[in-house]
């Protein structure tokens, strides 16, 4: 199987200030090709550690991605690392590249400077990739070791520029690597702890063929991920086992599974309503805006989101959703009773087909013996029905949060599935 | 000065399927306590990559961080090779570990199986670091290679679990490690991008004394950080040169500057509300509910935060905000008389001091010659004042959404510091 490493560069990553997501987007665009990520390494700007890692990615990969490590304020330490590794000895200014900059100093309103000309100075033994978001192009280079050949892309480290230039890099994998073949399927599921969840599933996948095999891959907001996967086999054969295991495995989890690949319990429910043409509120006050926020992440939000409300506070739980002031004073706002008043409330503004509503403790204070930090209320409300359900969580605030929020959009989903007669 | 390496274990980050936050969780820690880190390097649950990768770290590095690959559903392999390099023989229960590990399967109504009991043996020669919030322990070891001593720590990959080990982890390295003293500051700023920002400060960074090091740290969501790091030099000249340094930037730069450290401008804003005893009520249109949940994302919200409406549709920005509906149809659901009118009418719903608004258009439909995707109209409403303004980006949908979101949070911080006579 073909093995690439992914090189991030920047002192923003060892420091701990930025998040590197640019190496699981590329990893998850690689794993998708075929390509296997041996490796991911982040390095400072230094001209000595980027010159030793991309030397020995060389020896190992042959495909080496390097992202970052090209802006306006960086030295070109990463040009001139990747210059000496390729043994390029001149560099000239890609013109398109250079057009490009001066399109986005114009529209920016600024003076093109010399920092910025600079960024479409390129060594000459490379291939550009011209980025239309930014000022860095990116850059592909071609290298022999004896019999292997290698590609080294260098791409720019901001994010949405990075991403845009992607289909290029895959293009040239496609067309010039010798990827064998991958085939995966991925179930996502929400319910279970990955230790319950395994100890369920033990049994069965010892009988799984030992060409298959099947990853958990955990997140709070969308719960585990089962992925199965057969490396460098026949077609037919690959995706005979992976369908029978993924059927063998819907019918162990039921309902626990919600849906396949990238499904999020947000996208899901949003196509369900979409699907149905049915509309959405949403009430929140320990959530804060969260599932509000998750749900508006999806493009074409509009088709099936009305709104919602966060009422931090009682007074406006009860002057906006209507809730009984008796209500909030007989149960307390974190109840079962606020949960649906709150739901009932919001659906009614909204004049929406469904609703669901939060309150709950996230913490740090707050809490009490009889309603910890963790506990939520959840309400989901629809023509003829409204349910409600407790649960508690063991996290910091802002795992609290996410929690609250995966779980309502589960109640939400299972509701969904009921009512719109869905199966997976 | 004292370098780490921090190694992240898991298929799941080489596949793209999760973010790694340890490792920046981690480098953060280590470069507050003036330890640098040197690389950072994510690899798969393989006992010969794991192997490779550890033996590399310990020759470069005095202080060796893993995360990950002890999961109950994971074979023993990162134990195993630990307890290869370190020369161990065998293993042990830790009691205190499996009294944990017993509690949490009580609490959760599960029974303790043997894939959750056997997360409390750990290799004889390590000492164990009780991990009170999930079942698998932390691990310190201290090897010796020739007359150098390293100190390698393995941690549970579950995010909320190692971060409630780093404390332990800090005090070995504090009381262990020979480290050399490093005084930071940062400066945050938001209202420039990078190379603007670069270029107008470029002349003031060559006057800089050589031993002060200036760090440009952008992100989307907080603006740029501007870190002033010295190492290893006195700490009266070390905080003598820095706050003079800072000082510099601060007349630079005037009002661009925000906060310090770990400042966000929702932390920022929620500080001088609270300082002033002032509330707060959102209306969201595009930001669909991120900026309540950023407002509401900082412990002790409900002292400010009254709550917030997303109204996603243009009838409930009629219906619930008051919005006029000859307003929308003149003007647009995206223009300053709508934002204006949706921040005029939520601080009337929640009775707040202070209101914001916004309304635009994130992407990738819906927008047009006149208001292209990227379109944000921002209004800012209090007693007898009511401040609008418009923005243009040109990122995806999830990138506008950020940009929108801080950029109203700037435009009300901007406001408060006027209103409340705010100086840095």
């Amino acid at each position: 199987m073909i093995q690439a490493s992914v090189c991030t560069i920047g002192d923003e990553i060892l420091i701990g200030q930025i998040v590197d997501t640019n190496s699981v987007y590329i990893s998850r665009e690689l794993n998708s090709l075929g390509v296997k990520v041996r490796d991911k390494i982040s390095i400072g700007d230094n001209y000595g550690d980027i010159s030793f890692y991309l030397n020995r990615a060389i020896e190992d990969s042959e495909i080496v991605i390097v992202t970052g490590g090209l802006g306006p304020t960086k030295d070109d330490i990463t040009k001139k690392a990747l210059a000496d590794l390729t043994g390029c000895k001149s560099f000239y200014y890609s013109d398109l590249q250079l057009d490009i900059i001066k399109d986005i100093c114009k529209r920016r309103g600024m003076e093109l400077s010399p920092l910025n000309r600079d960024q479409a100075l390129v060594p000459d033994n490379c291939t550009v990739l011209p980025n239309f978001k930014g000022t860095a192009p990116g850059m592909v280079f071609r290298l022999c070791k004896g019999k292997r050949k290698i590609w080294l892309f260098s791409l720019p480290g901001v994010p949405f520029e990075m991403e845009a230039l992607i289909p290029d890099v895959s293009e040239v994998i496609k067309n010039e690597c010798n990827i064998a073949d991958i085939y995966h399927k991925t179930l996502v599921t929400y319910g279970m702890p990955e230790s319950a969840l395994a100890k369920f599933l033990e049994e069965w996948e010892d009988s799984l063929p030992s060409e298959l095999k099947l990853a958990y891959l955990p997140n709070p907001l969308t719960g585990i991920r089962l992925r199965l996967s057969v490396y460098g086999e026949e077609a037919e054969y690959a995706n005979t086992i992976i369908d029978k295991a993924a059927s063998e495995l819907k019918d162990l989890l039921g309902n626990k599974i919600y849906g396949v690949e990238k499904d999020t319990l947000d996208s899901v429910v949003s196509e369900y309503l979409r699907r149905n043409n049915k509309s959405l509120s949403i009430a929140e006050s320990c959530t804060g805006g969260l599932i509000s926020s998750l749900i508006t992440s999806n493009a074409g939000a509009s088709d099936i989101y009305i709104g919602g409300i966060t009422t931090y506070d009682n007074l406006s739980k009860v002057s906006l959703l209507g809730v009984c002031k008796e209500t909030i004073e007989r149960y307390g706002a974190v109840s079962r009773e606020c949960a649906i008043e709150m739901a009932e409330g919001v659906r009614k503004l909204f004049n929406s087909d469904y609703s669901i509503a939060t309150t709950g403790i996230a913490g740090p204070s707050g809490g009490s013996e009889e309603k910890p930090v963790g506990t939520v209320w959840i309400a989901c409300v629809g023509d003829g029905f409204s349910d409600s359900q407790k649960s508690i969580f063991s996290g910091d605030r802002t795992r609290n949060i996410s929690r609250f929020a995966a779980e309502a959009l589960n109640f939400l989903r299972l509701r969904l599935e009921t009512e719109l007669n869905h199966t997976l």
